[in-house]
């Protein structure tokens, strides 16, 4: 047997406390599947007092990370600080430019210095391994990366954050409003106190770019991610979403457009008959179409100390095994730039709530407008409330009441034209709502 | 860059073929993602004459495989010839024996000798590789091969035939027979002319077997795997699932029990808020589940000629850029025995749908017989005919009538006691259905 494999973990907080305690346990698995022992021999946080539970006996502790990345003790550095800047990314640097192979949960950091550091590797020629970055305990990053060399792929959609999607589950079966189901997933640990980055998209984009990247051979573009939210979400979109045989879920689309590739994150309707429609709760998906596997999709856990972990610990157990690949696939060299497509040329279905006047002629306006742009309306229902009802059974009460339409496939610049030409008609009550469609 | 990487294709049926094309077509990524040009050098195929549609310019054409395996022109042979003896055999061995890298698509090769086959690569320092053998499209090969070693697996069940899917699908969405939709299947090229194999679960046998070998590093034991086809499923099972809240599926489930593990195929009750019932036709899906990440599921294609290559391409690219691992992802030395649990100690839940005699106190007969033995009845559902109905409206008409009982775990020797003592009491009108329930 070779010389065993030593791993540097710098930040033990659940994922990195995970990681040590797997790596001890899995011991005789992990040295059968890479022909090495490995082990940890190095750690770094920055409470050294506090209890994790972890037998760190001869294993070195180190206070500054960025010293355990360059030190000679170790093959590997496990980096799970986290964050795009400061110390995460001082010492994923510090390792690479130490020749040193790194395996990394940290979305963030790569979704903004990906390429830079992907490019610092290959210099090296050492691994930059981050399966646990995207989806978590789902093995999305190989299947990617090293699963469909054979497919030019069309499309990649998931649902990548559990925060959301157990929030929008909860409205959906309980009927709650966002508001509520936000304060219960904090109570439980789901949701952090300042939620912003996991409900309004910004997580979604920093796992849908590094996707992206491996999917389409292109640089990564953060930037270019177009992004929206759950927050607007509300108990009556989710109704008229049953109503409707669809389902609203937060995903984050990657998809070969005209002149390049669209990249946005949005509540979207999904057909209820869908493998990602059926994934309630904390719960993760990703589908990807390819040309020659037609769809693809895997279903798990996308976060949680224990599931990161196993994303982490397979990483090291190819690095272990001498597994040095590209870490997007292709060298950085001969990855295509990324074209960005504006989300008012995303051509697709649409949800639209208006909430307009209750009085004669205004679904006939609203239709005018649409039929005028040459949108095409699938259904058109409207829901008069029983307050508007109760005023004047001939829906002249002027209340405001809610009319959803469907339309089939349009351009996004063109569906918000007619709704600003329909708003100027004075026809609207309140600003409309627009939910993507996106079918199978 | 260094030399191209030189294939050898044996066997040009649609499979064959369509690799032939695919790694033509993905010259340019295979290259960026292994850092060696990929080149079909040589094939061979019984009818030389027969027009595959494919361009064969500069490839060395052999009679017989076996030479092809032994030339000095390739470093890599891709079997793809099918059946477990005979030809894809000796191509298999002779190119190991002459320390070429062996791609292959055949389960039932895998099945009986993958063990020494595995030996046999490991003793050359070459790989075997063989994604395409179980689940076709699906990259759970990879999976559990490498992207779960930080795991403890649990169980790994999946829906691995798409020709019982699409039947058993047909069966619940129609209301047909099992012969009927056969017959369909069989027009539609989705069952073969005899469809034995498919049905009656010997092949999801084959790739359970591999699977399991993969999930818990025992050696693989085709013959150890209980096996039970579809055949005897009937419209009526389908009817009862539905109003139980389950669909038939036929699985296969490897799982930890006391004393080893166990390997079975037969149709299965799925609860129908289940990711695998959601599987509808001839797609294929496998769960895993794991203690570090829960529960995993993988859906997609589980044959076609397309859909077969992207797996056996992606292990072309693997072993192009050197990936050399053990086959079943340890060192056959390491592989455990697989000890083999009896199907009568298999405990669950149970579905067993009896014809009985309309009667009074027939169901308080079987009920009895189940109480003696300790058997908890989650449901017991009695449904009377028309026929029984109109003769007798109070249950005294003697007709044969379904009664069915769905049981909480329990071991199969105490069910089959349970039954032979119902049988005894003169209670059946015809031999009982007997469908296990797997739960979530």
């Amino acid at each position: 047997m070779t010389q065993s494999f030593r791993l540097g973990v710098a930040g033990l907080g659940t994922v990195g406390a995970a990681v040590v305690r797997m790596v001890a346990r899995r011991a005789e698995t992990l040295s059968a599947a890479t022909g090495r022992a490995i082990r940890v021999t190095a750690v770094s946080s920055r409470d050294r007092g506090r209890d994790r539970g972890l037998d760190l006996t001869g294993i070195t502790w180190f206070d500054d990370p960025v010293a355990l990345a360059r030190s000679g003790e170790v093959d590997a550095v496990v980096e799970l600080i986290g964050g795009s800047e400061g110390a995460a990314k001082a010492v994923v640097e510090a390792a690479l430019a130490a020749g040193k192979h790194v395996i990394t949960a940290n979305k963030a950091l790569l979704a903004h210095h990906g390429a830079g550091l992907a490019e610092a590797a290959e210099a090296k020629g050492v691994a930059l391994a981050f399966e646990a970055s995207a989806a978590g305990g789902i093995p999305i990053v190989k299947a990617l990366r090293e699963g469909l060399p054979g497919n030019a792929v069309n499309r990649v959609y998931g649902i990548l954050n559990g925060t959301c999607n157990y929030i929008l589950t909860r409205m959906e079966l309980e009927g709650l409003t966002f508001e509520a189901c936000l304060k219960d997933a904090q109570a439980l640990g789901y949701a952090e106190a300042d939620p912003t980055f996991d409900v309004e998209g910004f997580d979604t984009a920093h796992k849908l770019a590094i996707l992206t990247s491996l999917a389409f051979g292109t640089t990564l573009d953060a930037e270019g991610v177009s992004v929206e939210g759950i927050s607007a979400i509300t108990p009556l979109d989710l109704t008229m979403a049953e109503e409707l045989g669809y389902r609203i879920k937060l995903l984050g689309v990657a998809q070969i457009a005209a002149g390049g590739i669209e990249q946005r994150v949005h509540p979207t309707m999904v057909p209820k008959s869908s493998s990602i429609a059926q994934v309630m709760g904390v719960t993760n998906a990703v589908t990807v179409d390819a040309d020659a596997v037609g769809e693809l999709t895997l279903i798990g856990p996308g976060a949680g100390g224990e599931a990161t972990a196993s994303a982490v610990v397979a990483d090291i157990a190819d690095v272990a095994a001498g597994l040095v690949r590209p870490a997007f696939g292709r060298p950085t060299a001969r990855m295509q730039p990324a074209s960005r497509v504006e989300m008012q040329r995303h051509e697709g279905g649409y949800y639209i709530r208006l909430t307009v006047h209750d009085r004669p002629g205004v679904a006939a306006g609203v239709a005018t407008r649409m039929a005028e742009r040459e949108i095409s309306l699938e259904s058109i229902l409207q829901r008069r409330s029983e307050r508007a009802a109760s005023q004047d059974p001939h829906g002249r009460s002027g209340q405001p009441v809610p009319l959803v339409l469907i339309t089939y496939a349009a351009t996004e610049g063109t569906i918000r034209a007619a709704l600003d030409a329909i708003a100027a008609d004075g026809l609207l009550a309140e600003a409309p709502q627009l939910i993507r469609i996106e079918r199978e």
